[in-house]
Protein backbone atom coordinates (compact mmCIF):
# COMPACT_ATOMS: atom_id res chain seq x y z
CA UNK A 1 0.00 0.00 0.00
CA UNK A 2 1.14 3.29 -0.90
CA UNK A 3 0.31 6.93 -0.13
CA UNK A 4 -0.17 9.10 -3.20
CA UNK A 5 -0.09 13.25 -2.83
CA UNK A 6 -1.65 15.31 -6.20
CA UNK A 7 -1.67 19.06 -6.05
CA UNK A 8 -5.34 20.18 -7.68
CA UNK A 9 -6.38 22.75 -9.84
CA UNK A 10 -10.03 23.55 -10.09
CA UNK A 11 -12.52 25.87 -11.59
CA UNK A 12 -14.43 25.51 -8.22
CA UNK A 13 -17.82 27.41 -10.66
CA UNK A 14 -19.99 24.31 -11.37
CA UNK A 15 -18.93 21.98 -7.81
CA UNK A 16 -19.94 22.31 -4.51
CA UNK A 17 -17.14 22.83 -2.87
CA UNK A 18 -14.12 20.15 -1.69
CA UNK A 19 -15.91 18.19 0.56
CA UNK A 20 -18.64 15.34 -0.55
CA UNK A 21 -22.00 16.50 0.09
CA UNK A 22 -25.22 14.56 0.24
CA UNK A 23 -26.88 16.69 -2.35
CA UNK A 24 -24.88 17.97 -5.33
CA UNK A 25 -21.35 17.22 -6.84
CA UNK A 26 -18.19 17.97 -5.38
CA UNK A 27 -14.31 18.09 -6.33
CA UNK A 28 -13.63 15.19 -4.27
CA UNK A 29 -16.19 13.10 -4.97
CA UNK A 30 -15.12 13.35 -8.53
CA UNK A 31 -11.36 12.06 -7.76
CA UNK A 32 -12.96 9.67 -5.55
CA UNK A 33 -14.90 8.26 -8.89
CA UNK A 34 -12.05 8.62 -11.36
CA UNK A 35 -9.49 7.41 -9.24
CA UNK A 36 -11.37 4.12 -8.32
CA UNK A 37 -12.11 3.57 -11.95
CA UNK A 38 -8.56 3.93 -12.82
CA UNK A 39 -6.96 1.87 -9.95
CA UNK A 40 -10.00 -0.67 -10.10
CA UNK A 41 -9.96 0.06 -5.94
CA UNK A 42 -12.37 2.27 -3.77
CA UNK A 43 -10.27 5.33 -3.51
CA UNK A 44 -10.94 7.83 -0.85
CA UNK A 45 -9.20 11.03 -1.20
CA UNK A 46 -8.04 13.26 2.18
CA UNK A 47 -7.81 17.06 0.79
CA UNK A 48 -5.71 19.57 2.81
CA UNK A 49 -8.24 22.69 2.31
CA UNK A 50 -11.99 22.43 2.31
CA UNK A 51 -12.66 25.02 -0.38
CA UNK A 52 -16.62 26.22 -0.43
CA UNK A 53 -18.62 25.82 -3.15
CA UNK A 54 -17.68 28.31 -6.23
CA UNK A 55 -13.91 28.78 -4.55
CA UNK A 56 -11.04 27.71 -6.80
CA UNK A 57 -8.18 26.39 -6.64
CA UNK A 58 -4.44 26.13 -8.62
CA UNK A 59 -2.83 24.04 -5.71
CA UNK A 60 -5.10 21.86 -3.24
CA UNK A 61 -3.68 18.99 -1.58
CA UNK A 62 -5.20 14.82 -1.44
CA UNK A 63 -4.07 12.12 -0.33
CA UNK A 64 -5.11 8.31 -1.06
CA UNK A 65 -4.16 5.28 -0.30
CA UNK A 66 -3.63 2.66 -3.39
CA UNK A 67 -1.84 -0.85 -4.21
CA UNK A 68 -1.97 0.30 -8.07
CA UNK A 69 1.00 -0.34 -9.86
CA UNK A 70 0.72 2.96 -11.74
CA UNK A 71 4.01 4.94 -10.84
CA UNK A 72 3.64 7.56 -8.44
CA UNK A 73 4.47 10.43 -11.07
CA UNK A 74 2.05 8.73 -13.63
CA UNK A 75 -1.01 9.34 -11.75
CA UNK A 76 -1.65 12.70 -13.00
CA UNK A 77 -1.75 12.25 -16.73
CA UNK A 78 -3.89 8.96 -16.25
CA UNK A 79 -6.20 10.65 -13.95
CA UNK A 80 -6.42 13.88 -16.35
CA UNK A 81 -7.43 10.88 -18.99
CA UNK A 82 -10.70 10.80 -16.84
CA UNK A 83 -11.54 14.27 -15.47
CA UNK A 84 -13.60 16.68 -16.74
CA UNK A 85 -11.83 20.14 -18.37
CA UNK A 86 -12.39 22.06 -15.42
CA UNK A 87 -10.29 19.42 -12.32
CA UNK A 88 -6.65 19.23 -13.41
CA UNK A 89 -4.06 17.44 -11.00
CA UNK A 90 -1.48 19.00 -11.56
CA UNK A 91 1.70 16.52 -9.63
CA UNK A 92 1.25 13.65 -8.06
CA UNK A 93 4.05 11.66 -6.01
CA UNK A 94 4.22 9.17 -3.32
CA UNK A 95 4.51 10.73 0.34
CA UNK A 96 5.45 8.13 3.45
CA UNK A 97 1.97 6.60 5.09
CA UNK A 98 1.66 8.84 7.61
CA UNK A 99 1.73 11.89 5.83
CA UNK A 100 -1.48 13.61 6.31
CA UNK A 101 -2.17 17.48 4.62
CA UNK A 102 -4.48 18.79 7.47
CA UNK A 103 -1.97 17.44 10.08
CA UNK A 104 1.94 18.87 8.74
CA UNK A 105 3.32 22.03 9.36
CA UNK A 106 2.03 24.54 6.45
CA UNK A 107 1.92 27.56 4.67
CA UNK A 108 -1.39 28.00 2.93
CA UNK A 109 -1.86 30.68 -0.14
CA UNK A 110 -5.24 32.40 -0.96
CA UNK A 111 -6.08 35.08 -3.29
CA UNK A 112 -8.88 36.96 -4.04
CA UNK A 113 -9.78 39.13 -6.63
CA UNK A 114 -12.22 42.01 -7.09
CA UNK A 115 -13.23 43.58 -10.52
CA UNK A 116 -13.46 47.50 -9.52
CA UNK A 117 -15.02 49.09 -12.29
CA UNK A 118 -18.59 50.44 -13.21
CA UNK A 119 -19.58 48.05 -15.44
CA UNK A 120 -19.30 43.98 -14.70
CA UNK A 121 -17.18 42.25 -17.69
CA UNK A 122 -18.91 38.48 -18.69
CA UNK A 123 -15.13 37.29 -19.08
CA UNK A 124 -14.14 36.98 -15.85
CA UNK A 125 -17.08 37.11 -13.91
CA UNK A 126 -16.66 33.15 -12.89
CA UNK A 127 -13.19 34.31 -11.51
CA UNK A 128 -13.64 37.52 -9.63
CA UNK A 129 -16.12 39.40 -7.53
CA UNK A 130 -17.50 42.81 -9.22
CA UNK A 131 -17.19 45.90 -7.00
CA UNK A 132 -18.92 49.22 -9.29
CA UNK A 133 -18.23 51.59 -6.06
CA UNK A 134 -14.86 52.79 -6.27
CA UNK A 135 -12.28 51.16 -3.68
CA UNK A 136 -9.32 53.06 -2.20
CA UNK A 137 -6.70 50.16 -2.25
CA UNK A 138 -4.30 52.49 0.27
CA UNK A 139 -7.00 52.51 3.04
CA UNK A 140 -7.39 48.82 2.34
CA UNK A 141 -3.86 48.07 2.67
CA UNK A 142 -4.06 50.02 5.88
CA UNK A 143 -6.36 48.03 7.39
CA UNK A 144 -4.95 44.87 5.91
CA UNK A 145 -1.88 45.59 8.28
CA UNK A 146 -3.72 45.36 11.42
CA UNK A 147 -4.26 41.67 10.46
CA UNK A 148 -1.15 40.32 9.86
CA UNK A 149 0.72 38.09 12.74
CA UNK A 150 -1.26 35.95 15.42
CA UNK A 151 -4.46 37.06 16.00
CA UNK A 152 -7.81 35.50 17.70
CA UNK A 153 -10.03 35.39 13.98
CA UNK A 154 -13.09 34.86 16.11
CA UNK A 155 -14.59 37.94 14.46
CA UNK A 156 -13.74 36.80 10.87
CA UNK A 157 -14.81 33.15 10.93
CA UNK A 158 -18.17 31.98 10.50
CA UNK A 159 -20.31 31.70 13.61
CA UNK A 160 -20.67 27.70 12.46
CA UNK A 161 -17.11 26.41 12.50
CA UNK A 162 -16.82 23.71 14.86
CA UNK A 163 -13.14 24.87 16.39
CA UNK A 164 -12.66 26.34 19.65
CA UNK A 165 -9.56 27.96 18.81
CA UNK A 166 -9.73 30.57 16.79
CA UNK A 167 -6.33 31.96 16.74
CA UNK A 168 -4.60 32.13 13.26
CA UNK A 169 -1.18 33.65 12.07
CA UNK A 170 -0.94 35.81 9.00
CA UNK A 171 2.20 35.85 7.40
CA UNK A 172 1.39 38.49 4.97
CA UNK A 173 -1.83 40.30 3.57
CA UNK A 174 -1.45 42.43 0.55
CA UNK A 175 -3.87 44.45 -1.58
CA UNK A 176 -2.25 45.08 -5.16
CA UNK A 177 -4.30 47.60 -7.57
CA UNK A 178 -3.99 46.52 -11.04
CA UNK A 179 -5.73 48.65 -13.32
CA UNK A 180 -9.30 47.42 -12.43
CA UNK A 181 -8.39 44.60 -10.97
CA UNK A 182 -7.40 44.39 -7.17
CA UNK A 183 -5.67 41.20 -5.86
CA UNK A 184 -6.34 40.53 -2.16
CA UNK A 185 -3.16 38.09 -1.14
CA UNK A 186 -2.66 36.32 1.99
CA UNK A 187 -0.52 33.74 3.25
CA UNK A 188 -0.90 32.33 7.06
CA UNK A 189 -0.70 28.83 8.70
CA UNK A 190 -4.01 28.00 8.31
CA UNK A 191 -7.29 29.84 7.87
CA UNK A 192 -10.84 29.82 9.86
CA UNK A 193 -13.99 28.81 7.84
CA UNK A 194 -14.77 31.35 5.18
CA UNK A 195 -11.99 33.43 6.68
CA UNK A 196 -10.46 34.87 4.07
CA UNK A 197 -13.79 35.92 2.31
CA UNK A 198 -14.56 37.68 5.56
CA UNK A 199 -11.34 39.27 5.57
CA UNK A 200 -11.99 40.38 1.51
CA UNK A 201 -15.49 41.69 2.50
CA UNK A 202 -14.00 43.52 5.40
CA UNK A 203 -11.62 44.99 3.13
CA UNK A 204 -14.12 45.97 0.58
CA UNK A 205 -15.91 48.06 3.15
CA UNK A 206 -12.82 49.77 4.29
CA UNK A 207 -12.07 50.48 0.70
CA UNK A 208 -15.49 52.02 0.12
CA UNK A 209 -14.77 54.22 3.14
CA UNK A 210 -17.43 52.66 5.45
CA UNK A 211 -14.71 51.89 8.16
CA UNK A 212 -11.58 53.15 8.85
CA UNK A 213 -8.35 51.17 8.69
CA UNK A 214 -7.93 51.17 12.38
CA UNK A 215 -11.53 49.88 12.71
CA UNK A 216 -9.87 46.59 12.22
CA UNK A 217 -7.93 46.36 15.53
CA UNK A 218 -11.59 47.13 17.55
CA UNK A 219 -13.30 44.32 15.41
CA UNK A 220 -10.64 41.79 15.86
CA UNK A 221 -11.34 42.81 19.70
CA UNK A 222 -15.13 42.61 19.37
CA UNK A 223 -13.96 38.01 18.67
CA UNK A 224 -18.01 38.90 17.53
CA UNK A 225 -18.73 37.63 13.92
CA UNK A 226 -21.40 40.83 13.27
CA UNK A 227 -18.68 43.01 13.64
CA UNK A 228 -16.84 42.51 10.60
CA UNK A 229 -18.24 42.85 6.73
CA UNK A 230 -19.84 40.40 5.01
CA UNK A 231 -18.37 37.24 3.67
CA UNK A 232 -17.15 38.24 0.36
CA UNK A 233 -18.70 35.92 -2.90
CA UNK A 234 -16.55 32.90 -3.44
CA UNK A 235 -16.34 33.40 -7.07
CA UNK A 236 -13.37 35.89 -6.42
CA UNK A 237 -11.15 33.47 -3.89
CA UNK A 238 -8.73 30.95 -5.23
CA UNK A 239 -6.30 28.73 -3.05
CA UNK A 240 -3.21 29.55 -4.71
CA UNK A 241 -1.37 26.94 -3.01
CA UNK A 242 0.09 25.03 0.08
CA UNK A 243 3.53 25.03 1.16
CA UNK A 244 4.81 21.92 3.48
CA UNK A 245 7.90 23.02 5.59
CA UNK A 246 10.09 23.98 3.26
CA UNK A 247 8.06 21.49 0.79
CA UNK A 248 6.71 23.90 -1.74
CA UNK A 249 3.49 22.66 -3.72
CA UNK A 250 2.39 25.29 -6.19
CA UNK A 251 -0.60 26.00 -8.58
CA UNK A 252 0.39 26.86 -12.12
CA UNK A 253 2.46 30.15 -12.89
CA UNK A 254 -0.95 31.98 -14.30
CA UNK A 255 -0.71 34.24 -11.24
CA UNK A 256 2.71 35.87 -11.86
CA UNK A 257 4.50 34.64 -8.58
CA UNK A 258 7.45 35.60 -7.95
CA UNK A 259 9.25 32.23 -6.54
CA UNK A 260 12.93 32.72 -6.80
CA UNK A 261 14.80 30.51 -4.60
CA UNK A 262 16.90 33.62 -2.82
CA UNK A 263 13.82 34.85 -1.96
CA UNK A 264 13.21 34.91 1.93
CA UNK A 265 10.62 32.52 3.31
CA UNK A 266 8.29 35.17 4.69
CA UNK A 267 5.15 34.32 3.37
CA UNK A 268 5.29 35.08 0.33
CA UNK A 269 6.63 32.44 -1.54
CA UNK A 270 3.97 31.51 -4.04
CA UNK A 271 2.94 34.72 -4.66
CA UNK B 1 -37.37 56.41 -34.99
CA UNK B 2 -34.03 56.85 -33.38
CA UNK B 3 -30.99 54.74 -34.05
CA UNK B 4 -29.52 53.46 -31.32
CA UNK B 5 -25.80 51.86 -31.12
CA UNK B 6 -24.70 49.39 -28.56
CA UNK B 7 -21.12 48.21 -27.12
CA UNK B 8 -21.53 44.84 -26.11
CA UNK B 9 -19.15 41.96 -24.40
CA UNK B 10 -19.99 38.62 -23.75
CA UNK B 11 -18.37 35.01 -22.95
CA UNK B 12 -19.23 33.50 -26.09
CA UNK B 13 -18.58 30.12 -24.56
CA UNK B 14 -22.56 29.18 -24.31
CA UNK B 15 -23.53 30.65 -27.69
CA UNK B 16 -23.20 29.59 -31.39
CA UNK B 17 -21.50 32.98 -32.26
CA UNK B 18 -23.28 36.54 -32.87
CA UNK B 19 -25.17 35.63 -36.41
CA UNK B 20 -29.16 33.70 -35.48
CA UNK B 21 -29.08 30.62 -36.35
CA UNK B 22 -31.66 27.80 -36.64
CA UNK B 23 -29.89 25.72 -33.81
CA UNK B 24 -28.55 27.39 -31.08
CA UNK B 25 -29.00 30.24 -29.05
CA UNK B 26 -26.87 33.17 -30.38
CA UNK B 27 -25.86 36.70 -29.03
CA UNK B 28 -28.03 38.67 -31.53
CA UNK B 29 -31.09 36.58 -30.60
CA UNK B 30 -31.03 37.03 -27.12
CA UNK B 31 -30.14 41.03 -27.49
CA UNK B 32 -33.14 40.83 -29.77
CA UNK B 33 -35.40 38.78 -27.46
CA UNK B 34 -34.10 41.44 -24.26
CA UNK B 35 -34.80 45.14 -26.51
CA UNK B 36 -37.36 43.55 -27.65
CA UNK B 37 -38.85 42.67 -23.64
CA UNK B 38 -37.83 46.22 -23.04
CA UNK B 39 -39.28 48.77 -25.81
CA UNK B 40 -41.86 46.59 -26.24
CA UNK B 41 -41.17 46.92 -29.98
CA UNK B 42 -39.86 43.90 -32.31
CA UNK B 43 -35.98 44.86 -32.04
CA UNK B 44 -33.50 43.53 -34.74
CA UNK B 45 -30.30 44.61 -34.20
CA UNK B 46 -27.53 44.62 -36.64
CA UNK B 47 -23.71 43.81 -35.66
CA UNK B 48 -20.73 44.92 -36.82
CA UNK B 49 -18.58 41.36 -36.64
CA UNK B 50 -20.40 37.66 -36.86
CA UNK B 51 -18.16 36.08 -34.10
CA UNK B 52 -17.80 32.47 -34.45
CA UNK B 53 -19.59 30.65 -31.71
CA UNK B 54 -17.37 30.79 -28.79
CA UNK B 55 -15.01 33.16 -29.59
CA UNK B 56 -15.80 36.22 -27.11
CA UNK B 57 -15.82 39.98 -27.08
CA UNK B 58 -14.75 42.82 -25.10
CA UNK B 59 -17.02 45.35 -27.41
CA UNK B 60 -18.70 44.44 -30.77
CA UNK B 61 -20.63 47.16 -32.14
CA UNK B 62 -24.45 46.89 -32.82
CA UNK B 63 -27.50 49.21 -33.82
CA UNK B 64 -31.02 49.07 -33.39
CA UNK B 65 -33.92 51.43 -34.08
CA UNK B 66 -36.67 52.08 -31.77
CA UNK B 67 -39.64 54.90 -30.91
CA UNK B 68 -38.90 54.01 -27.43
CA UNK B 69 -38.55 56.75 -24.88
CA UNK B 70 -35.97 55.69 -22.93
CA UNK B 71 -32.99 58.17 -23.25
CA UNK B 72 -30.37 56.35 -25.66
CA UNK B 73 -27.61 56.60 -23.13
CA UNK B 74 -30.00 54.44 -20.31
CA UNK B 75 -30.25 51.77 -22.70
CA UNK B 76 -27.10 49.87 -21.58
CA UNK B 77 -28.08 49.94 -18.13
CA UNK B 78 -31.99 49.49 -18.60
CA UNK B 79 -30.92 46.10 -21.35
CA UNK B 80 -28.56 44.83 -18.61
CA UNK B 81 -30.97 44.32 -15.60
CA UNK B 82 -32.44 41.64 -18.34
CA UNK B 83 -29.35 40.27 -19.92
CA UNK B 84 -28.12 36.83 -18.94
CA UNK B 85 -24.94 37.13 -16.85
CA UNK B 86 -22.33 36.23 -19.83
CA UNK B 87 -23.68 39.12 -21.87
CA UNK B 88 -23.36 43.11 -20.79
CA UNK B 89 -24.08 45.91 -22.59
CA UNK B 90 -21.14 48.91 -21.87
CA UNK B 91 -22.51 51.56 -23.61
CA UNK B 92 -25.34 52.68 -25.52
CA UNK B 93 -25.92 56.15 -27.46
CA UNK B 94 -27.68 57.72 -30.13
CA UNK B 95 -26.50 57.72 -33.79
CA UNK B 96 -27.81 59.04 -37.42
CA UNK B 97 -29.94 57.17 -39.22
CA UNK B 98 -28.24 56.12 -41.63
CA UNK B 99 -24.98 54.70 -39.63
CA UNK B 100 -24.29 51.33 -39.96
CA UNK B 101 -21.28 49.53 -38.32
CA UNK B 102 -20.49 47.09 -40.99
CA UNK B 103 -20.17 50.03 -43.61
CA UNK B 104 -17.86 52.47 -42.17
CA UNK B 105 -14.37 52.80 -42.40
CA UNK B 106 -13.13 50.94 -38.91
CA UNK B 107 -10.13 49.31 -37.38
CA UNK B 108 -11.10 46.17 -35.47
CA UNK B 109 -9.12 44.84 -32.75
CA UNK B 110 -8.56 41.13 -31.85
CA UNK B 111 -6.64 39.08 -29.18
CA UNK B 112 -5.82 35.47 -29.38
CA UNK B 113 -4.45 33.88 -25.92
CA UNK B 114 -2.57 30.79 -25.38
CA UNK B 115 -1.74 28.90 -22.63
CA UNK B 116 1.76 27.52 -23.53
CA UNK B 117 2.60 25.00 -20.52
CA UNK B 118 3.06 21.51 -19.84
CA UNK B 119 -0.24 21.51 -17.91
CA UNK B 120 -3.83 22.76 -18.67
CA UNK B 121 -4.91 24.99 -16.58
CA UNK B 122 -8.85 24.78 -15.48
CA UNK B 123 -8.77 28.78 -14.19
CA UNK B 124 -8.23 29.77 -17.64
CA UNK B 125 -9.88 27.12 -20.33
CA UNK B 126 -12.90 29.28 -21.27
CA UNK B 127 -10.37 32.39 -22.56
CA UNK B 128 -7.33 30.89 -23.93
CA UNK B 129 -6.08 27.81 -25.58
CA UNK B 130 -3.61 25.50 -24.07
CA UNK B 131 -0.47 24.61 -25.91
CA UNK B 132 1.29 21.97 -24.17
CA UNK B 133 4.62 21.96 -26.65
CA UNK B 134 6.96 24.70 -26.30
CA UNK B 135 6.51 27.96 -28.49
CA UNK B 136 8.80 30.11 -29.80
CA UNK B 137 7.39 33.60 -29.42
CA UNK B 138 10.46 35.38 -31.48
CA UNK B 139 9.68 33.16 -34.31
CA UNK B 140 6.11 33.74 -34.33
CA UNK B 141 6.78 37.87 -34.34
CA UNK B 142 9.63 37.32 -37.24
CA UNK B 143 6.52 35.04 -39.11
CA UNK B 144 3.83 37.75 -38.14
CA UNK B 145 5.62 40.96 -39.66
CA UNK B 146 5.43 39.10 -43.15
CA UNK B 147 1.83 39.81 -42.18
CA UNK B 148 1.34 43.24 -42.11
CA UNK B 149 0.55 45.29 -44.39
CA UNK B 150 -1.89 45.10 -47.54
CA UNK B 151 -2.51 41.38 -48.69
CA UNK B 152 -4.23 39.21 -50.36
CA UNK B 153 -5.25 36.71 -47.50
CA UNK B 154 -7.28 34.22 -49.79
CA UNK B 155 -4.74 31.64 -48.18
CA UNK B 156 -5.95 32.76 -44.79
CA UNK B 157 -9.82 32.43 -44.95
CA UNK B 158 -12.00 29.70 -44.23
CA UNK B 159 -13.00 28.51 -48.33
CA UNK B 160 -16.70 28.64 -47.10
CA UNK B 161 -16.71 32.61 -47.21
CA UNK B 162 -18.63 34.56 -49.57
CA UNK B 163 -16.48 37.19 -50.71
CA UNK B 164 -14.06 37.03 -53.45
CA UNK B 165 -12.50 40.42 -52.51
CA UNK B 166 -9.93 38.46 -50.06
CA UNK B 167 -7.38 41.82 -50.13
CA UNK B 168 -7.13 43.22 -45.97
CA UNK B 169 -4.54 45.39 -44.36
CA UNK B 170 -3.14 44.44 -41.02
CA UNK B 171 -2.53 47.46 -39.55
CA UNK B 172 -0.38 45.87 -36.65
CA UNK B 173 0.24 42.23 -35.37
CA UNK B 174 2.05 41.79 -32.33
CA UNK B 175 3.21 38.19 -30.47
CA UNK B 176 3.67 39.09 -26.46
CA UNK B 177 4.91 36.78 -24.33
CA UNK B 178 4.31 37.15 -20.62
CA UNK B 179 5.48 33.88 -18.87
CA UNK B 180 3.13 31.07 -19.58
CA UNK B 181 0.78 33.63 -21.65
CA UNK B 182 1.02 34.03 -25.07
CA UNK B 183 -1.08 36.95 -26.68
CA UNK B 184 -1.42 37.51 -30.48
CA UNK B 185 -2.94 41.37 -30.78
CA UNK B 186 -4.15 42.29 -34.41
CA UNK B 187 -5.08 45.45 -35.66
CA UNK B 188 -6.99 45.89 -39.83
CA UNK B 189 -9.50 47.45 -41.28
CA UNK B 190 -11.65 44.25 -41.51
CA UNK B 191 -11.02 40.36 -41.40
CA UNK B 192 -12.52 37.35 -43.35
CA UNK B 193 -14.02 34.43 -41.90
CA UNK B 194 -11.93 32.42 -39.68
CA UNK B 195 -8.95 34.78 -40.33
CA UNK B 196 -7.72 35.74 -37.43
CA UNK B 197 -7.96 31.85 -36.20
CA UNK B 198 -6.02 30.75 -39.25
CA UNK B 199 -3.59 33.56 -38.49
CA UNK B 200 -2.91 32.21 -34.91
CA UNK B 201 -2.88 28.42 -35.87
CA UNK B 202 0.06 29.37 -38.78
CA UNK B 203 1.56 31.45 -36.02
CA UNK B 204 1.28 28.59 -33.51
CA UNK B 205 2.88 25.60 -35.83
CA UNK B 206 5.78 28.39 -36.74
CA UNK B 207 6.19 28.80 -32.88
CA UNK B 208 6.63 24.67 -32.69
CA UNK B 209 9.03 25.14 -35.79
CA UNK B 210 6.94 23.64 -38.48
CA UNK B 211 7.08 26.17 -40.65
CA UNK B 212 9.84 28.92 -40.67
CA UNK B 213 8.81 32.26 -41.00
CA UNK B 214 9.82 33.50 -44.15
CA UNK B 215 7.81 30.70 -45.75
CA UNK B 216 4.60 32.87 -44.81
CA UNK B 217 5.91 34.91 -47.75
CA UNK B 218 5.00 31.75 -49.39
CA UNK B 219 2.30 30.66 -47.92
CA UNK B 220 0.49 34.30 -48.52
CA UNK B 221 1.49 33.74 -52.25
CA UNK B 222 -0.13 30.77 -52.84
CA UNK B 223 -3.32 31.83 -52.22
CA UNK B 224 -4.77 28.48 -50.85
CA UNK B 225 -6.12 28.01 -47.69
CA UNK B 226 -4.47 24.32 -47.23
CA UNK B 227 -1.17 26.07 -47.38
CA UNK B 228 -1.70 27.92 -43.81
CA UNK B 229 -2.05 26.21 -40.56
CA UNK B 230 -5.34 24.93 -38.86
CA UNK B 231 -7.75 27.12 -37.46
CA UNK B 232 -7.06 27.70 -33.75
CA UNK B 233 -9.78 27.19 -31.25
CA UNK B 234 -12.29 29.75 -30.63
CA UNK B 235 -12.14 30.41 -26.69
CA UNK B 236 -8.31 31.88 -27.17
CA UNK B 237 -10.18 34.87 -29.62
CA UNK B 238 -11.63 38.02 -28.07
CA UNK B 239 -12.94 40.61 -29.92
CA UNK B 240 -11.44 43.14 -27.84
CA UNK B 241 -13.10 46.29 -29.65
CA UNK B 242 -13.99 48.30 -33.01
CA UNK B 243 -12.46 51.84 -33.75
CA UNK B 244 -14.31 53.88 -36.15
CA UNK B 245 -12.75 56.71 -37.64
CA UNK B 246 -11.44 58.79 -35.06
CA UNK B 247 -14.51 57.07 -32.53
CA UNK B 248 -12.97 54.88 -30.41
CA UNK B 249 -15.21 51.87 -28.98
CA UNK B 250 -13.72 50.22 -26.78
CA UNK B 251 -14.17 47.12 -24.15
CA UNK B 252 -13.36 47.39 -20.66
CA UNK B 253 -9.77 47.51 -19.53
CA UNK B 254 -8.95 44.10 -18.42
CA UNK B 255 -6.37 43.08 -21.02
CA UNK B 256 -4.55 46.63 -19.76
CA UNK B 257 -4.66 48.35 -22.89
CA UNK B 258 -2.59 51.54 -23.03
CA UNK B 259 -5.64 54.36 -24.96
CA UNK B 260 -3.46 57.16 -24.42
CA UNK B 261 -4.66 59.75 -26.39
CA UNK B 262 -1.21 61.41 -27.32
CA UNK B 263 -0.11 57.61 -28.82
CA UNK B 264 0.04 58.21 -32.90
CA UNK B 265 -3.17 56.11 -34.24
CA UNK B 266 -0.99 52.88 -35.61
CA UNK B 267 -3.75 50.58 -35.24
CA UNK B 268 -2.58 49.73 -31.59
CA UNK B 269 -5.27 52.37 -29.78
CA UNK B 270 -7.13 49.88 -28.41
CA UNK B 271 -4.36 47.52 -27.41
Amino acid sequence: MRRIKLTVAYDGTNYCGWQIQPNGITIEEVLNQKLSKLTGEEIHVIGASRTDSGVHALGNIAVFDTNSTIPPGRFACAVNQKLPEDIVVIHSEEVPQGWHPRYQDCTKYYEYHILNSPIPNPLCRLTTSHVSFPLDEEKMQAAANYLTGTHDFKSFCNIRTNTDDTIRTIYSLDVIRDGEEIKIRVSGNGFLYNMVRIIAGTLIRVGRGFYQPEQIKEILDAKERTEAGVTAPPQGLTLVGIEYSGHVERGQNILRRNTSPEREKNGKNLF
